[in-house]
């Protein structure tokens, strides 16, 4: 029986393995540089703090964690309040559970009881099992859009030509 | 000469004007459903509520808005906060003046600011010109990602199938 919770300050730690797994699953074993202090600051902030993220878990019996979804508020200028999926993710020896449809499930009710109308997230081309499992719950991929980043050193460059006045 | 200054809860019908602007250009000028109301609820929250975005307007001498752009955070799982610029638009009468630069580098500048390593935003695939001018800024396009979304009807289907115990 699995259980879905959300995440406390404790998981950080547990956070960051399951965004490891997940990278690697992406054949991206490397790209996660965020650090447990960073989840920490950004997902569980002091009072006043602004939070970047939320997580939900799913545990097996005996307090195992066997996935888990990350979600922010985005907006749509076209329809208004919206959520973003940034991480969905189920430990290989969990598949074939419905764990993964629990945690999207829980994320939708989620983001409607915030009054979003549209859930958003991003899949890889070549990741047709998913795109397909996402299409059976009714979710459509925009292939007229593409994602542009601008990140690090270019993104210093941009930021220091922006014009003083409007600093 | 351009200026660029946040935008006012009193700018909220200009912003939803400005919206509809680039939704026209984007061959989508039915999609814009969300009215000023909630453009000012969402953007300009009274104190406690959620700021869901924020919005930079550019200003010609006599105090005519030529165009905006407007921004959100978002999280990156794999390199931490980050910053989500989701529409940026100069009304046609004054394109080529390096006002949509100057935006965009004032969205950069900010995000710097508050420490977010990348900025992301997203283009349609047909539009050559911009994504070419967005390459010149140092922006990457990232081919393998598809943008998902489910929405209306079918995002309050799934969000009735979470278990309840999760809620």
């Amino acid at each position: 029986m699995t259980t879905i919770r959300e995440a406390r300050r404790e998981d950080a730690g547990l956070i960051l393995e399951l965004v490891r797994g997940l990278a690697e699953y992406e054949r991206a074993p490397d790209a996660v540089q965020v650090t447990e202090a960073e989840l920490l600051r950004d997902g569980f902030p002091e009072a006043g703090g602004q939070r970047y993220f939320e997580t939900i878990l799913a545990e097996e019996e005996g307090g195992e964690a066997s996935g888990f979804a990350l979600f922010h508020p985005v907006y749509s200028t076209w329809r208004g309040r919206a959520m973003h999926l940034e991480d969905l993710f189920v430990r290989p020896q969990f598949r074939g559970r419905g764990i993964g449809r629990a945690l999207l499930e829980k994320v939708a009710a989620i983001a409607v009881e915030r009054e979003c109308v549209i859930l958003f997230w991003h899949v890889l081309d070549w990741n047709t099992p998913a795109i397909e499992f996402y299409k059976t719950l009714g979710a459509e991929p925009l292939e007229e859009w593409r994602r542009m980043r601008v990140r690090d050193e270019a993104l210093r460059a941009l930021a220091g030509k922006a014009p003083s006045e409007a600093k």
